[in-house]
């Protein structure tokens, strides 16, 4: 692969030795205008990327920087692909050097920091560049997105919920007092790539299990995001996250009540006419996780529950890529006046 | 194993060449009071069960029979493991010879028989059977069990649901006015075992869908059982089945709204004290479906989602046992004035 | 996509419903120099592209045709992705007019047709176009495969054996005496895409076993390609395919006795040196078949047994991709003078 | 469960939060002759079995008790599931006392001590318990099993190949000349319940891999077992372990050069005519993992591969039952004077 095209930007990636890491690195090795010029790793500081990841041998030549040997300020931009707690620590001085950063970790995704330090246990160490951060959901941000210098890329349920959800929120079509229900599942890569016992082969194979019911992170996120367009449902979201036995994906069934006259199916349609990854399915398909993977795609649809008021909407992600690295390339376009879809155009693998 | 014991009643499957077949010849290998004594199977006329399923060998010596030579109407009871329709065929000419018969397919789970031909698509041809079987949910109707001739064995979804339900309805705790949502997601097994497509390792593996939105033949079923209990409730229930890529196991997350001053917890405790398969977790745990692998309990558990006044069961079982297979073995026990337990002590396979 | 750029070869799929077709689909809708025009299924004719494969929205337009109205004839290439038996049927007419072809079914593999007729189990329609079908394995046929008219696209399991085995072969490395023998295993995927009990979900998830242990049809074809080089290895050649519980993927563990003196590792690196999809990793490193999810590559690794003079060469690919679909894209790039890599740059898939 | 009959022996488990540890507490439950009368775990003191192990709720009482605090002297026999090193330290002790020991690692497997050193790292702290130990393959050692005190059962692989092998060898019947390969395939449980990355679930599904090529520990187990009926069989030796995506199972794929005249059929049969554990296919039938899941079986095949001298054994366990914690009962079951099959006899679960 051609790394040192002159005319493409320079990217860094903090932390690429997780999942979101490596999807980044697989997504940027066939982007047309970007280069990745620097990654880093502590442990694995000197280690080839493509020692480190087989399936990357023949498509970099990089090794892995400690962060402080890292090229980084000379970076046209720097993704973080940390846990959370690090960027609002080291992405400060990168910004301040006019570096443009997207953080796929949580630091910068809550507006109320109070929130933020509630959920995540610890204090937050950049209020001022958490002000100025553009939440990145791409397809309701566009234009605050393109002149971001921080965006903040979405979590992977916010991102599946809130494609599926915002169309109608927008229309204000929701009807109070019946609470709205998120009910997602998600695949085991979604909780990352560090030894743990719960998320082994031998644990997560053959198994099913709601999972974070008394209190998901994404929680607030989510709410903070419907909130913008409707303070009551907002309150009375439910959310329980579920972890399923596959390696990628995520499916969110969400159940509505909407207000009388509403066309659900096209509101949607006419929210997604001109965006390319938010795929409205045509009445009365399902949408599954397998056309999605490895793809940037959100796949939609909506139907009545049989003999009852409620709507179902049904969502599907690879959480890897629309969920997140796909996301942070897609936003990355934006920023960088590409075209939206620049180095995500594959096709979903399918089977 | 000992098959000859004249001290044990004599048991009969038809149609046992099919997953739920398959599990009943597991369970039954090991009852100390009941013997398969005939297994019929069209196709497969003549075969040796061992060599049908290796699983199997060492385990019985009996071979498969055509239907009309199976010895029948010898058995004790006789277990339909058929696809729909043929038991209400079958079933009434050893029924009016005085077996017992428990048949797992749907044949005689609705009572509301224009309700049965529409979700089934054909004419049902045993009205008056239909209208004195005992719907076999053990849990709640051990002395109609003990005392019937024909016991209707539930669908899998409907076990799950019902049992986390019956607790809250059946105290009428319940608030109308927000439609009790049931979001359900089932292993592939559930579908039975017969060449097709959509189940293909290639298909189902690594994927997640929802499916049957539209409208699932157990909506109905469960509508039935819940109706009996709190009529405003069933007619707004909304159930969402998903297919998720395990073996076995069925996980039911249902949503509901209940009266001030209700303690589903000890609701729940209360209603299964003495029930040895419906097993209420203590406050705060989460049911997973490897913890009832190969096992007949359902494991039920309750939380308020945060923030709201919305409570979530979440009920998990192997489908093919306490969903299937171990549930007709239980009914048979009290039919027989058998300890409930017999046969189905094994303890779940983990990992 | 661009399907209409006038500067691109059209192509044709002829049975694109199954798994290596929509392979093909995959990665054809990002080659630079190709576009598909006519895509042909009987069963499905007039069903567009992306509804029956939703991982397609987006992607293609196109619709399926019949057979017989599909524009072949106006293709300059036309890949048979069929069942064997097909291709040697439809495919002479379309040779005859001047159309290229790739079959990716075993109809041109053997040159032996009356082994071709044993193992296959019917009589050969075109022994003409048989004598004169190229037999794909790229690295090894390039200038050939650039001149054919009919290339024999090879099988799964003969692809992974043969390219880590012939480097020694043709340096005559191997001694006699010891039977060479191929213990492979494959996905699920590589038993194709059609109704059937014994790829279900339940009966091939978490579950190990050997196949064909009494003759494989692709036997004949790795002795034939073996036989070209050392025919005496040929013959004592043992081959047992496994199928192990993943969707794509396959892997060869190959047993020989190499004469002294002999450095496979050098051996495997010399031949594959200008190959980009020929990987030959690092002594003491072992291939994985995630490192080539959804890549064109076969990765190759070898390493001696401890304490014995047997040498031990592992190879892995995806089956469906330098397997199948991705091998005969790079055969269309060397038939129309393209670079071998074009459409098939995309990093494997991890996780 | 009754866990106070007085007459049943006492059980005692050190280790049990590992795979084979909650396999031995699952066993036991169904034991008419023993019960479990203490589980130690120094992480998990105080916890109950039930809350840890959820499958087991309703089935123990019991809660995990420190070490130091456990009524170990005043069992009748204790399994060690622990890791290796710690047996050889804490067993000598309670056989001092005259308590009976079953170890399911691997302290006590090689008579050869500094082989056993050399491969395991470290020193051996026990040697003269070592030299007493019993190797407890149970259908090879059933006299010296049921008189030992200490029994040192054996590995998966080990086990699995050698049920397989040894009838050829103690007749004699493997011509020299060719090395005896031994490929095999493990579920990723072999590998243990510990926090790691490469047996996480996005590492190891969907993914099959070589490992250990260059030595694996049960490489000297195996040939130990071997040299003692043929020494240079042993010698020869080749022995891949491979990782297969799927949670329990073991497959041997054994090849090998027979003198003429050899039938393995009848040796095999004749072998184990009297074992119920040890189970031979008729001749062209194969054997699949999932035919032994949960079952205490070791099933096996043997074909001549097509057109070479060369014969192929098929051998399949679920590794943690035969391959461990089963096997560990059997052997109990031989030291108290019970039936081999108390408490074994479950058929395997399938689908």
């Amino acid at each position: 692969m051609d790394n040192t095209n002159p005319k493409k930007i320079k990217a860094g990636i903090v932390g690429a030795t997780g999942y979101t890491g490596v999807e980044l690195l697989r997504l940027l090795a066939g982007h047309p205008y970007a280069q990745v010029a620097a990654v880093t790793s502590r442990s694995e500081a000197g280690v080839r990327l493509a020692d480190y990841f087989p399936s990357l041998r023949g498509v970099y030549d990089l090794a892995f920087c400690a962060p402080e040997d890292a090229p980084l300020a000379g970076c046209d931009i720097v993704f973080f692909a940390t846990p959370n707690g690090v960027a609002m620590k080291e992405a400060p001085a990168l910004l301040a050097q006019g570096v443009r950063v997207v953080d796929l970790s949580a630091d910068f995704r809550l507006q109320d920091l109070a929130q933020w330090e509630k959920w995540y246990g610890m204090k937050h160490e950049s209020p001022e560049w958490a002000a100025k951060a553009v939440y990145g959901l791409t397809e309701w941000r566009r234009t605050e997105i393109a002149a971001a210098q921080l965006v903040a890329n979405p979590g992977c349920y916010p991102t599946c919920v809130s494609l599926a959800l915002l169309p109608l929120l927008r229309a204000g079509a929701l009807r109070e007092g019946m609470p709205l229900i998120a009910d997602c599942k998600s695949g085991v890569s979604g909780a990352g790539r560090k030894a743990a016992v719960n998320t082994l082969f031998g644990e997560a194979a053959d198994n099913f299990k709601a999972y974070g019911v008394s209190g998901h992170r994404h929680l607030p996120e989510i709410r903070q995001t419907i909130a913008a367009l409707q303070e009551g449902v907002a309150a009375g979201l439910v959310f329980v996250p579920h972890l399923t036995p596959m390696i990628r994906g995520m499916e969110a069934t969400l159940y509505v009540r909407l207000k009388d006259g509403t066309d659900p199916q096209a509101l949607l349609e006419a929210a997604y006419r001109e965006s390319p990854f938010a795929d409205v399915l045509p009445a009365g398909k399902i949408p599954e996780t397998r056309s999605v993977r490895g793809a940037n795609v959100c796949r939609i649809a909506v139907q009545q529950a049989p003999d009852t008021d409620i709507w179902i909407l049904m969502s599907v992600q690879d959480n890897l890529v629309k969920g997140a690295a796909g996301q942070a390339v897609q936003n990355m376009n934006l920023m960088f006046g590409f075209d939206e879809t620049e180095g995500l155009r594959q096709a979903a693998l399918l089977p």
